[in-house]
C-alpha cells in the first residue's frame, strides 16, 4: 500500500524540462527501501485508536523525509557515497544539482502530502493535521535529522574518539528523531492521548539507539558474507562505535537494556495492538545482518 | 516586526556542536533581505479581511523558503556564487555541508513555523493552517522553486537561446510561485474568498514576471554605477533575457502590460486596502536599480 501510494505521490511533470526532477525523485523514492518508518506510523495510528489507513499521508511523508536525507547525505561533499541500496546514488544516476533539488523537492512534498486535508477522513480533525506537520518539521531540521547529520560529519576524521554523549546525540537526531516522528504522527492521527504519545516517543528513542548499537556490533562480529556488505568497516575507519567506546560485552548489555526499555514503553497499550511494534523492536535487536 | 520575529524563530542550540547549524541559519536569514515576501503575505491577509499580525507565521515561512533557495542556489555545483547581498555566501562563510544542511533545516523550519497552532489567534482555524502549509509546500518543490531552479540551471550554457515559453516557465516557478504563496497564504489566513485568492494568484504571477523583465531591462540599459552591481552581465554571459528574445521595446511594452495586469487583479478589492500591493507593483515596475 505504501509503495503504491508513494509512486502516485510524486507530482506529474508540468513541462518537458521538469521530467528530470520528476525522474530523480521517483528513482530515489522507489529504490526499494524497507518502509520501516511508514510501517511504524501506520501501526502507531492503529495502536492509538485509529484505522491504519488514516495515517497514510503522514506515513508517506516520513519515507519522503528519510529519502531526502539519504539523497543529500550521499553527495560528494557530504558522505560521498556512490551507491545506495545496491544502485547508483541519486547524484550519480543523475547529477549533483538534480540530486540537491530532488531532495529539496522531496522535503517539500512530504509537507504537501502530510498537510493535504482531502487525503484524510473526516475523523481526523485539521488541528491534528497541523500538529502532524509540526512534528515532521521538527524531526527534519535543526532539532532532528539535519543537525544529526552535521554533528556526525563534523565528528568524523578527528584524532580523538567521539565521546559517548555526543555519539548518543548524533544517533538520537540522525536516526531516532524521524522514527519518533513516525510513531508520534501516527498516534496523533489515531487520536492517542498525551500519555500514549509520550510512551511512543520513548519507544522510538530506544529503538533508534538500539538500531545503531546492533549495527555497530554486527559490523565487528560478522563476516562480509554474512552481512551482505563489507564487514569491519568501522574498525578500519576512524568511525566511533559503541564497541570501540565501551567494549563488545557492554555494547551487548546496552542493546538488551534498550530492547527492554522499548518494550516497557508499550506496556500501557493493549498487547495485541502493540504486537507489531514489539515485533519490530525484536527484529532490530536480533537481526543477523 | 518581521526581522525581530525571524531572529527569534531559529531554534536554540541543543548541544555545543549544534551551534554551527544555528549560526549558519541565523547568518543567512538575517543577511538583510528586503522581506518582500513577508510584506506581501501580511498585506494580503489584511486585504482579505484579517489583521496583518495573524499572518506573521506564514510570512516568516515565506522568507525562510526564499533564504533556503538562495543558500542552495549559491553552492559551487549550482550557480556558484561566493557573494550574496554583499557578504560571503553561506557555504563560504561556513562550508558546503553546513550550507546544505542549513538550507534543509531552514525549509523544515518554515513548515514548523507555519504549522504552529499556538502562534495564530483563535480567529484562524486549523483547516486554514493546513491549507497554508500545502500552499507553501507546493511553491517550494517540484511545482515551484526547486523545479524552476533546475530548469534554469539546465538551460544555462546551451548554444541556442531559451525559447520564450521556457523562459516564462523558469520565472513563474523560480520567482513567481513563492510570491504567489506569500499572497495566497496571507489571504487564506485572513479569510479571503476563493475569488479573492484567485485574483491574488494572478497578481503574484504578474509581478513575478514583471520583476524579471525589469531586471533584464535594467541590466541592459543602466551603468554598473547606477545599478550598484555589475551591469551588462546578461549580454556578456549566455543568459537568455527578454530583451535578447523579443527586443528592448517589446520588453518595455511587456512590462507595462504585466503592471496593468497586476493592478487589474486588485480591482475587486477596496482600493485603500489594496494600496500596498499597488505600491509594490509600481515599485517593481519603475525601480531604477
Amino acid at each position: 500500500m505504501v509503495n503504491q501510494a508513494l509512486d502516485w505521490a510524486i507530482p506529474a511533470k508540468s513541462f518537458p524540462q521538469s521530467n528530470l526532477l520528476h525522474e530523480a525523485m521517483h528513482y530515489s523514492l522507489m529504490a526499494g527501501g524497507k518502509r520501516v518508518r511508514p510501517a511504524l506510523c501506520l501501526a502507531a495510528c492503529k495502536l492509538a485508536g485509529g484505522l491504519e489507513s488514516w495515517a497514510l499521508p503522514a506515513a508517506l511523508a516520513t519515507e519522503m523525509i528519510h529519502t531526502m536525507s539519504l539523497i543529500h547525505d550521499d553527495l560528494p561533499f557530504m558522505d560521498n557515497d556512490d551507491l545506495r541500496r545496491g544502485r547508483l546514488a541519486c547524484h550519480k544516476a543523475f547529477d549533483e544539482p538534480t540530486a540537491l533539488l530532488a531532495g529539496d523537492a522531496m522535503l517539500a512534498l512530504a509537507f504537501e502530502t502530510a498537510s493535504n486535508l482531502s487525503s484524510y477522513p473526516a475523523d481526523v480533525s485539521p488541528d491534528r493535521i497541523a500538529r502532524v506537520v509540526g512534528e515532521l518539521a521538527r524531526c527534519s531540521g535543526a532539532e532532528g535529522v539535519a543537525v544529526g547529520q552535521l554533528v556526525d560529519l563534523k565528528s568524523t576524521g578527528l584524532s580523538e574518539p567521539v565521546p559517548l554523549d555526543k555519539l548518543e546525540y548524533i544517533h538520537l537526531h540522525k536516526t531516532a528523531a524521524l522514527l519518533e516522528a513516525a510513531v508520534v504522527t501516527g498516534a496523533i492521527i489515531g487520536g492517542g492521548s498525551d500519555e500514549q504519545i509520550d510512551w511512543l516517543r520513548g519507544y522510538a528513542r530506544s529503538i533508534g539507539l538500539l538500531f545503531q548499537v546492533v549495527d555497530d556490533i554486527l559490523d565487528l562480529t560478522k563476516s562480509s558474507e554474512e552481512l551482505g556488505k563489507t564487514a569491519g568497516k568501522d574498525l578500519a575507519s576512524d568511525k566511533t562505535t559503541y564497541p570501540k567506546l565501551i567494549g563488545l560485552d557492554k555494547s551487548r548489555e546496552f542493546a538488551e537494556e534498550l530492547l527492554g526499555q522499548a518494550k516497557e514503553q508499550l506496556n500501557g497499550f493493549d498487547s495485541e495492538s502493540a504486537a507489531p511494534l514489539v515485533y519490530l523492536a525484536n527484529y532490530i535487536a536480533y537481526r543477523q545482518k
